[in-house]
């Protein structure tokens, strides 16, 4: 394997045999609706808590990923997962269901592809033949931790963010046909000083810029390699926001390359703020949508580029900053 | 890199370059009170918050290493980490101190051998030169989150356990001389249907069990092959009703070879109930006194199995029964 100072090229090139991805009822009416593998009427999932169901969301896009593939659960030999809920519950009870050991992860809504990198580190070694790396989040249950009660109805700023009610599962193995993960890099705490958790996006946009600039520089390669470079969620303001970092700093991306899947996931009718966010925003986008368009042949080369901000209710209270962080994976088509 | 279902056998044995080792007031009475690298006299570490207390608990182990191990924090390619509080930000925001790429972790008070597992893993793959691994906790954050504010001066039963002030953070190196990290098991969730938050170490008991199992037959050993096998904290009673299960499955550990750190680190006249516990134990005990002892040349190799309850307030009042896991790494004296 090569490595840069934070970046992994996977010679092995591990494989995503499979993928599985679940939304709520919010998520089925955006754009990308055709491309879950589940959706759920409402956000309850026919259990008695919104915890529970967040627990069954993950649970879900991880069998339906072993579905999909043909594997047996047995056959899994790591689930790497995360989730924003205190202490991770969520992912922790699905894991228990799913019986495989578990390494569990907290990078907030960077935890898909701190998932996927580590993941792809312990195929790639020869760590498992299998192995599942996910993320999943819940509207209800995300916001009555972090701000309110959804029934209190409390307004929101533009600047604010929508926490998708979904899950993403991809199951990663040594061999076998389909997509490849080729490199990872991994994100640093970048922190410019912002304290306002209604604007997310901005906090996180210098982080992502920051991960960018590093894989292109690590990894050797122009913008241009990629046919898509896609942020997990920094939404409208958080997007723009890395735009204008990027042309101050000279990078070479071009607007029709660069997207964010907490601006996909939703149409611009629908009312979400500045867009998506989540941890399950970037795995269900990325496992749904962005491979589907892959096996179709629209994309060779995509960077995922998951986004997250590492605060707690009680820093925000504490008065401190929002520290932000953000880990890119690339996945490249088969060769023909 | 040989691997079992679970467990990794590391070729290029990662080495300990250095470690740091920080505690608190309490551990500062305890019999490990020399073992540590430093101790404070109050629980507020000149801070405004536990939180922030935390914090600094972390930096400060992770300084201690890097200053012990003559490295610079620029070498540091990853740090791995986590702990108990809400969204892990004590080791987040120390990790925006370090300045280092970080993949943030959860697995309560596994965490300490997850990420020496995942460290390991990294550097094997050589994915990296240099990373840091570690943990950490502090008594009255974690009381507060998950009981009561201290001050209350609830009443406790003797099966609880105390919660440690204090951090462990290993610097791991490609190259160098110090102890090798040899293999690694990673655990499951193992969940036994106990649901009483004050007796963590007899729910946590059948995950050590289970992990411990589950290393020696996918390695290939027997039990004798270790010197110590230490759990992380199990306290008096988990660590006796693992010694149960051991003979129940015939498993041959001796009384003599296997001891636990949340029992070593407090002297038996210290109110704490049935034994100490938290990420930091099994990191400051592993990284303090037991590397002393294996410098020393008592110990040749041993067996740290930290141990987790993957709980929190809202799972517990949701009448979730507690999923615990374990996850053990294997330490070596570099050979003569």
């Amino acid at each position: 394997m090569q490595a840069g100072h934070r970046t992994w090229v996977f010679d092995q090139q591990p494989v995503i045999v499979s993928t599985g991805t679940v939304g709520g009822p919010f998520e089925a009416q955006g754009p990308l609706a055709n491309d879950f593998d589940m959706l759920h009427e409402d956000l309850w999932l026919g259990e008695d808590s919104y915890e529970k169901a967040h627990r069954l969301l993950f649970e879900q896009a991880c069998q339906k990923a072993l579905e999909k593939g043909q594997r047996q659960k047995e056959q899994v030999q790591f689930v790497l997962g995360g989730d924003l809920i205190n202490q991770i519950t969520p992912t922790s009870l699905a894991t228990r269901t799913l019986g495989a050991p578990y390494l569990g992860l907290f990078s907030a809504c960077a935890t898909s592809m701190e998932g996927l990198a580590l993941g792809a580190m312990i195929i790639n070694a020869g760590g498992a033949d299998y192995v599942i790396a996910g993320a999943s989040s819940h509207n209800a249950a995300v916001e009555k931790q972090f701000r309110y009660p959804t029934e209190y109805g409390g307004q929101k700023p533009p600047t604010s963010q929508w926490t998708i009610t979904g899950a993403g599962a991809a199951l990663l193995g040594k061999e076998g046909s389909g997509p490849r993960v080729t490199s990872a890099t991994i994100g640093r705490v970048i922190d410019m000083g912002l304290t306002d958790p209604f604007n997310m996006g901005g906090a996180m946009a210098p982080a992502a810029v920051d991960t960018i600039e590093a894989h292109l520089k690590e990894r050797g390669v122009d913008p241009s390699y990629y046919d898509l470079i896609v942020t997990g969620d920094l939404g409208r303001i958080g997007h723009s926001v890395s735009m204008d970092l990027f042309k101050k700093n000279g990078t070479a991306i071009e607007e029709s390359q660069y997207k964010d899947c907490g601006i996909m996931i939703y149409d611009e009718s629908q009312p979400v703020y500045s867009g998506g966010s989540g941890p399950g925003c970037s795995a269900a986008v990325a496992y749904g949508h962005l491979l589907n368009r892959m096996k179709k042949g629209e994309l060779k080369r995509m960077l995922v580029v998951a986004t997250g901000a590492l605060l707690s209710p009680l820093t925000f209270q504490q008065g401190e900053s929002i520290p932000c962080i953000a880990h890119a994976v690339s996945i490249e088509a088969e060769s023909e």
